[in-house]
């Protein structure tokens, strides 16, 4: 028998991390991961840091998983998910943009998160380029950077009127190396949101040269504009893809449960796709996790069927606390900050402040507010912090006080 | 408004095809999913093609997973897994291998599946090998597949006292490419189990070399032959790299709460490996998924430790199964097979027959039993078929006599 798995030594450590592929070992810590372990102790803290509100998944949706468990579906299943699933989400599209889907269209995945990953090995590899407006979610330029692909940043930039993408920019950013253009709109962290006319820019140019477009519009149910058209019988929407693609382009849409639903902890998503690519797709998910625990698409399938009242409820719930945070800046002398279009996060800044990293960790240690540091979302984003305002009331206006206190000392 | 999503024009889709980065569009369908489909709607037929039980998961682990949802734990959680968990893990080895473990060797993970694919990402991609004894499970050359690396078949040998493997073979197949040898063993499907001098000389070889193992030892509770020695206190397991690997050994461990708690449908593992690898991996966790819903992972929690009445009941289940298969086919004329060392499988085939795939298809048409065929697990397969005894009594039996009467049918 040898010594017991313990602590390593470090020269051995360096030679393991060594012998690892490079894309692995270098991929990115998530900068929001780190400022969370930092501090995911501290006492009376208000946690604005994650995409996630205070709410708990509502309980109808929880007690389909457990009838589902109840009735012993436990065993494998579809690899392309429940076809009852498949075709309850094919009727929420059909409810939100008024247009027909077929089921085919649509693979359930373990995740939004693995939708990406799914997409992203779908479309590029070592050498090609994926082109990315940032500030962004990090994971999407990291799950690009593991396959040996590049993600090309192109800056949003700030003003006060609100996050501005120059789409010409995005668009001159593409190259023969690019396979792929990746928006996210509603945009999480800045909430730029792009116009149905950007959305035609993109696509037009997307079909030019044959590109494919990563559609995430995971917050489009969080919009915050007056807007006439384009939508179907759930209510308003920020523009989308769908309402101005054909079945055949190169679109990947990636979506997830966990934001409408509050099921952020169960990673259900799925990815829409020309319905050439189904037995691909299936490919990628049987070699990827091999599928989705039945009881889960049971739970998923209840969410679409009965939560639309539940959503209704979410999206009040964001436009509240959007309103409590704008105010609650307002007052703040120095803050830099625009009302954002859609999603659920204040992307904001102090004037003459350059290290919205630094600033979190002040925010934490000093008025026990938790903050996502803008350098985790791209270059662009590091004078930044990211405020998630989909959360309870009382803590939202807790934070907004803690805010002032801590910028009238500061 | 465009027209309705549905059919495609076959073209179009081959052109869409094209498109795809080839690695994603040439990844294998899975040889056991095409004759589940052919036969998913075929009345009473007996299913032995895939590898799982007819048990439901136990209620006690079910019911584990329902209070944790109906307390809330539906948010994000810990990207490598509850503590908790990883600590009831690290108990679990320690009691199967009479050593002390610290629970940071142990990542949760979103299937044993994804134990592999972060396996193979982290150590090979474009240009490099990995060595792997086939017949073997096709998802771990499919996932090597994808990553851009190339797999390299060492087959083993059918002879009528068991499956073999040359180590002497495996070891030489090793190139300057060689990144990685995966080792499954108890293999699926033959059976073949190495001995603990095989493991021996295949890690002095890695040390030398500075290769990965890859150890997939999902089956060692499966494991029908005597030996002295090497286990603690849960009984009798496959000799494994755990009797004779350091703590810093190039090892990566994967592993599933499928089959030994019968929660195939599941989708929850986890991988062990040195220490030094925690921030990698769990980075690699957060860009494949985000983690493992806290729900489910309260119900492996609980499958640790409570699930060892139930795992000793599945392994006399599949002693009992490999008993009247074996019987069974030591009456039908011109069978080939062996008795298996572990797992539960068999994989046999008829002699003068080289052909696995047609002769599931006869099975399946004239005797109403579903194998899977052999070609799905590597060439050297082709000519057998895979059979999963780890099922109910009355459907072996049911299986065993309708494949005597298709025999004499013959």
């Amino acid at each position: 028998m040898t010594r017991p798995f313990s602590a390593l030594d470090s020269n051995i450590d360096q030679a393991l991390l060594n012998s690892l592929r490079p894309e692995a070992r270098n991929a990115p810590t998530s900068g929001i991961i780190d400022i969370v372990n930092y501090a995911r102790e501290k006492e009376g803290l208000v946690p604005l840091w994650v995409g996630e509100g205070s709410l708990p998944t509502p309980d109808f949706i929880c007690e389909a998983a457990h009838q589902s468990l109840k009735a012993g579906e436990t065993f494998y299943t579809w690899q392309r998910g429940l076809p009852e699933l498949r075709q309850a989400i094919a009727d929420y599209h059909q409810a939100l943009y008024g247009r027909t889907f077929d089921s085919e269209h649509f693979i359930v995945t373990g995740s939004g998160m693995q939708a990406i990953q799914i997409a992203v090995r779908l479309v590029a590899g070592a050498g090609d380029e994926i082109v990315i407006p940032t500030p962004a979610w990090p994971n999407m330029a990291a799950a690009t950077g593991l396959t040996g692909a590049r993600f090309v940043e192109v800056p949003q930039y700030f003003s006060h009127d609100g996050w501005k993408l120059s789409i010409d920019d995005l668009l001159a950013a593409c190259t023969d190396k690019t396979k792929a253009i990746f928006l996210n709109s509603p945009c999480n962290p800045t909430g730029w949101t792009a116009s149905l006319d950007d959305l035609q820019q993109v696509l037009d140019f997307a079909r030019a040269r044959g590109l494919w477009i990563i559609a995430d519009e995971i917050y489009t149910r969080f919009f915050y504009e007056e807007r006439q058209g384009g939508n179907g019988e759930l209510g308003p929407t920020a523009p989308s893809f769908y309402e101005i693609c054909k079945e055949d382009d190169r679109i990947l849409f990636v979506n997830s449960f966990s934001k409408n639903w509050a099921m952020t902890g169960w990673r259900i998503g799925w990815i829409s796709a020309p319905t050439a690519l189904g037995d691909v797709l299936e490919n990628l998910v049987q070699y990827s996790t091999s599928g989705v625990a039945a009881f889960m698409q049971r739970a998923a399938i209840a969410a679409l069927k009965e939560g639309e009242p539940f959503v209704a409820e979410q999206v009040e719930r964001a436009r509240a606390g959007r309103k409590t945070v704008l105010d609650a800046l307002a007052k703040v002398p120095g803050a830099k900050f625009a009302p954002p279009s859609g999603a659920f996060y204040l992307f904001w800044g102090l004037e003459k402040h350059e290290d919205g990293g630094a600033l979190a960790r002040e925010i934490v240690d000093q008025a026990n507010v938790g903050l996502a540091p803008g350098f985790a979302f791209g270059q662009s984003g590091t004078p930044f912090m990211r405020l998630c305002f989909a959360t309870n009331p009382e803590n939202l206006a807790l934070a907004a006080t803690r805010l002032q206190g801590w910028m009238a000392q500061r």
